[in-house]
């Protein structure tokens, strides 16, 4: 690959280092967190996004409390309520809350992502052939798991094997993650690309101008119903009507089998003002693909396929 | 209505004064045009914008060139090629080039328009119920028509008669032609409006939050196939798919009896620096919606229906 994927998050001389993401790629800021409040706040805001990257820092955030001899429960409390959709997150706290050693335990939560992500990319990219045209929504790359990616790390691995032509990448509003993170990774990577409105992912799809649809997930429920950024369902819906592939890849962390359907997952409502400052706005920040218009979902446990109901049963999870 | 609507073209002392749409809401800014270069200058850059608005300004453009002794046609071909895709602007020019006083036809258009909107408002918002929500995209009140609107000028009927609760509008990126100007449209009538990205209609209709689709057109092929502002195609498919109605309201001039389907539809690509000035874009304007996801539309002749084929073949139109 052309140059090194950016790297979200560092944990080095009892800090966490956070790349603020609002600021790219205009900037590379690095927040220092020496306390989980203060990584709290870098979730809140989305200076870290994407339910794996988010899972991670909240996970050193506990790191941190440990060094400090914080109570740890309070401190994954507060980790726990910045942001209500991503499953990663809870599962990340617990995990390591529960653990003997904090910090060893927030490493090697990161070293598994990495591994589980290079599994998810392996399995995507060997659905793609040479000459794919994809369109991904939002940014599910390296910045949003601390890894080579979800639907990120696809991409990059069908680009590297001659698998992939070009990747149409929704601009995301209301905060252009599309736009701002993937469009930078890719331009990284050297993968040819373009960003388009995301509403304009209808004109392209019936032109024919996409061959598969790659996002990624923030919690998918036992029966295989995906939450994800606010815009992936018509997309889902686009992709059935033209009969084209719509995959979603993420790790086993994501999937919550304690929530039975897309119905109980629930959906963040961010500041109006992300949307509009000057009239009356709302802003949903995830929206529900029913498990029916997904054709396939990439783990690093392997390849899920309808119906998803068994297959999230026959996993080992929790 | 609490305050009178705005007026997007003013025909005075031998110019046209066009207002600027892309210093709204901040800045009530008019220009003024005194040759047709400058009213195709106005039109290209979308300072006015909406298919009916497009034709009549261009039909003033017109007018100033038969004021200035120009050669008409020439005038007229300068005006078409501004933008591709509205049915209305050719639709007016024909018109006007074709009169003997081009003036009196400019004006008597623009009186025609406003007469058409009044009658595409009754018919539509005689479906609308009270409590109602509905969703719109793009903006299609008095700025888009130089009347009260097509779908908008629905709206603002609904609301008078007490058939209508909330309207959500879609912010219609790249331009934000719903965040600029339909809510402030609904804000002087005071209609309850929230501002929303385009892709959370998806989550929006999913939760039961919306009652009706209406959009308006800026194209509609013989068969009812109908190009509009790309996001529109797959609010039609959330509206199927959640069986709620989905509305178009255009005038006849947007009718193009001579296009068979959308696949002929002529689809404006816009400059990719509106999308992103960063990363390389794609920027296409319009999408088609297939006539068979269309529930109605409403034009000055009444309501057309399934089969919309025989519908509109039996329109007076030409």
């Amino acid at each position: 690959m052309p140059t090194p994927l950016p790297e979200p998050l560092r944990f080095e001389d009892g800090a966490l280092l956070v790349l603020d993401q609002r600021a790219l790629p205009g900037e590379e800021r690095w927040l220092r967190c020496e306390r989980p409040a203060e990584v709290a706040a870098c979730i809140r805001s989305m200076a870290v996004r994407g339910a794996p990257a988010i899972g991670l820092a909240a996970a050193y955030g506990i790191a941190l409390a440990a060094g400090r001899g914080d109570d740890l429960a309070a401190a994954a409390d507060e980790l726990r309520r910045t942001r209500p959709t991503a499953a990663n997150l809870g599962w990340a706290l617990d995990r390591v809350v529960a653990a003997r050693d904090p910090v060893a335990a927030a490493r090697r939560l990161h070293a598994q992502q990495r591994d589980a992500d290079r599994r998810i990319a392996e399995a995507g990219a060997a659905q793609f052939e040479p000459g794919d045209r994809a369109l991904t929504h939002c940014n599910t790359g390296a910045l949003a798991t601390g890894g080579l990616g979800t639907a990120g790390g696809i991409l990059a691995l069908a680009w590297e094997r001659g698998r992939l032509a070009h990747v149409w990448v929704d601009e995301t509003r209301p905060r252009l993650q599309g736009a701002r993170l993937t469009a930078w990774e890719l331009g990284r990577l050297g993968v040819p690309h373009r960003v388009v409105a995301d509403a304009a992912a209808g004109a392209l799809i019936a032109r024919g101008l996409v061959d598969r649809v790659v996002v990624g997930a923030d919690r998918i429920a036992a029966n295989g119903d995906v939450a994800n950024k606010v815009g992936t369902y018509p997309l889902a819906l686009l992709a059935e009507r033209h009969r084209i592939p719509f995959y979603v890849a993420a790790p086993l962390a994501t999937i919550d089998p304690a929530t039975p359907s897309g119905e109980g997952i629930p959906i963040e409502e961010r500041d109006p003002a992300e949307v509009s400052e000057e009239a009356p706005a709302f802003n949903p920040a995830f929206d529900v693909t029913p498990a029916e218009l997904v054709t396939a979902i990439f783990t690093e446990a392997g390849t899920l396929e309808p119906p998803y109901a068994e297959a999230i049963a026959r996993l080992p999870l929790g």
